[in-house]
């Protein structure tokens, strides 16, 4: 068996501690005599689980009290509706666009809003610039009566991230989608109302996505909501109105109490910090690839980045997968490459890749 | 490592060598240099898989070419108001209650059925006699213009199961809530306008749910679905609008062909009855267990029995545990044991669990 380093933006890949255990457990959790997946989701067993996730979590990221966590299904999409069925009420919200991900939270939000008895409001795009930086405070002009500011905190696709200090202010609560940075960073989430991220990235496996919302939140669903889409609902039942992505959950926990042996976040971003500046420093001084972002606003998780010609992008792909380097093809959307160095990526692995980017650079350069 | 006899309603056993199977591949799948959770759902490699899944799927349950196969997540739960939002239209749906599954579904239609301008009809409930028996066809008056008719086909917590000839004869297309019992027999797909399961049972692990719904179903969404709830929108995506939770998708893969060696459907239906008959002919017999469905309702797949004084419910479940027979407790709502014997459980589980009822009958009787 041999390991490639792969740069998936999601499902992404997992540490391989993780990978083991989980391995090792298949069969027998524990001395169970099952594995996880076979698990009754109400017995001690998984409870144990269960409880042993959250508690690391609200570790890792100091959740206050006042926050519950969830752990539902159907993605970050799905919360794209559940966010405004639960939130909006009769009011409006305000929303931030600065790619694909925002701008399909805004796109659902706005399908939904008339049926809700709200609206929703575009406060600011940056759609014309290709999506290349974040939105600043200091350029927005929100409603202090908003039921919400909605914003993707680290755009996968275009490989944006929000720094602290770009944060909206506001009075009304801060509703972040950080599906491809949570657990990246130390990250104060009493600034938050709800924080929300679909596991596939820095969690674990999809068809989990973790909510993180403020109690004074909670019971404010439309009548519209379905019943396992409301989160005071699920918040009561313990994420257990029906059964949870079980295996999901338990993977996520085992990432977690390896983030804790890590040491935690504060630990994981001064490696995101060194993994995300080889790169980009290397890009900027190659005189060969280009990253379109401006600096302030670059994501440490995702990084795309344009060779001088795409005629010559099958070859870099090509002559990548060969180094066991896989998954670096760009959106689409983007185009040329894109990496994606998750917590799970080593330093080791984004070294590999600056290497092999000289040498092919030097070769066709 | 010791595996018990694990009798859990869900999530419930699994088959041991497609266990063993994912504990292998779990680093490493086909020489990809990563595991199935770390790979992107847009590549090749998992592309085969679910595309080897649905196919398997179709093969095993004869499905006709103008159905489409969904692989979803929110559980059954979930398409309790899926199936509302995407099927009511302005009309009217009839609703059969047979346990607590069929009751849930038909609560949340009706909450439900005002906002999408059309409502709901229950035409039947077994209520009044402790959901003991299925409804039979000759004792519903259902409306021929109906939306749909909805029934569970097996109540997992009841044990009530409806054969094929107690399937409502209707114009409108049946609705049928198959989780706990999909795959245990071969089913006529035809008879049905929309099949759902929750995986958790005899497909795989929980977080997925299937959908199998006839082609011209599709696009009568009402504007308040979401996006990702919407079965024209997932069907037009191969059920990937976003990401969907690809290691369930891979698993239920195994179990669907590790059902082929078994020899599929007709090949596991002939087992069932042999597991179901070992253990209701002993209860029966036994002057001791009772089951309270009646005969011809009773389910293959779950199998609620009470013993002769509550008081002796602890020292059963005790001993069983030693035993290696776990997971025996019944649901609350209905008291004493159940055994659920899936497809996963062998001919030896069910002679085992016998073995245990008989000698501790002999020694409380």
């Amino acid at each position: 068996m041999t390991r490639v380093f792969n740069f998936s933006a999601g499902p992404a890949a997992l540490p391989e501690p993780v990978l083991r255990q989980a391995a090792e457990e298949m069969l027998d959790w524990h001395g169970a005599g099952c594995g996880v997946m076979e698990m009754s989701h109400r017995g001690k067993e998984f409870t144990s689980i269960i409880e042993q996730a959250e508690a690391d979590l609200r570790e890792l990221m100091a959740i206050p009290r006042n926050y519950r966590v969830l752990f539902l299904q159907g993605g970050a999409t799905q919360q794209f509706a559940q966010i405004p069925m639960n939130l909006l009420g009769g009011g409006s919200a305000d929303y931030l666009v600065t790619g694909t991900w925002s701008q399909k939270a805004h796109k659902e939000a706005q399908r939904l809003a008339g049926a809700l008895g709200g609206k929703v409001r575009l406060v600011g795009s940056t759609e014309s610039c290709g999506f290349t930086r974040a939105l600043r405070a200091d350029e927005l002009a929100l409603d202090p009566d908003a039921a919400y500011v909605h914003l993707c905190t680290n755009e996968t696709i275009h490989g944006v991230e929000v720094g602290d200090d770009d944060l909206p202010r506001s009075a009304a609560p801060l509703v972040g989608d950080m599906s491809s940075h949570i657990l990246s960073r130390p990250t104060d989430v009493s600034r938050y109302g709800l924080i929300y991220a679909g596991a596939q990235k820095n969690i674990g496996p999809s068809g989990l996505v973790i909510v993180i919302v403020r109690e004074d939140l909670l019971g404010r669903a439309s009548p519209l909501t379905p019943t396992v889409m409301d989160y005071k609902v699920m918040a009561d039942n313990g994420s257990m109105l029906n059964t949870p992505p079980t295996y999901s959950i338990y993977v996520a926990g085992l990432v977690f109490q390896w983030l804790k042996v890590q040491g935690g976040l504060a630990a994981m971003e001064r490696r995101n910090v060194e993994k995300a500046a080889l790169l980009y420093d290397f890009i900027d001084g190659s005189g060969f690839y280009r990253n379109m972002v401006e600096v302030r606003s670059r994501s440490r998780m995702n990084i795309p980045f344009l060779l001088p010609d795409d005629a010559l992008n099958d070859a870099f792909l090509a002559g990548a997968k060969a180094a066991g380097l896989t998954q670096l093809k760009g959106h689409k959307s983007v185009g040329g490459m894109r990496a994606s160095i998750y917590n799970a990526m080593p330093v080791e692995g984004v070294r590999a890749l600056v290497e092999y980017m000289r040498g092919f650079a030097a070769q066709h350069g």
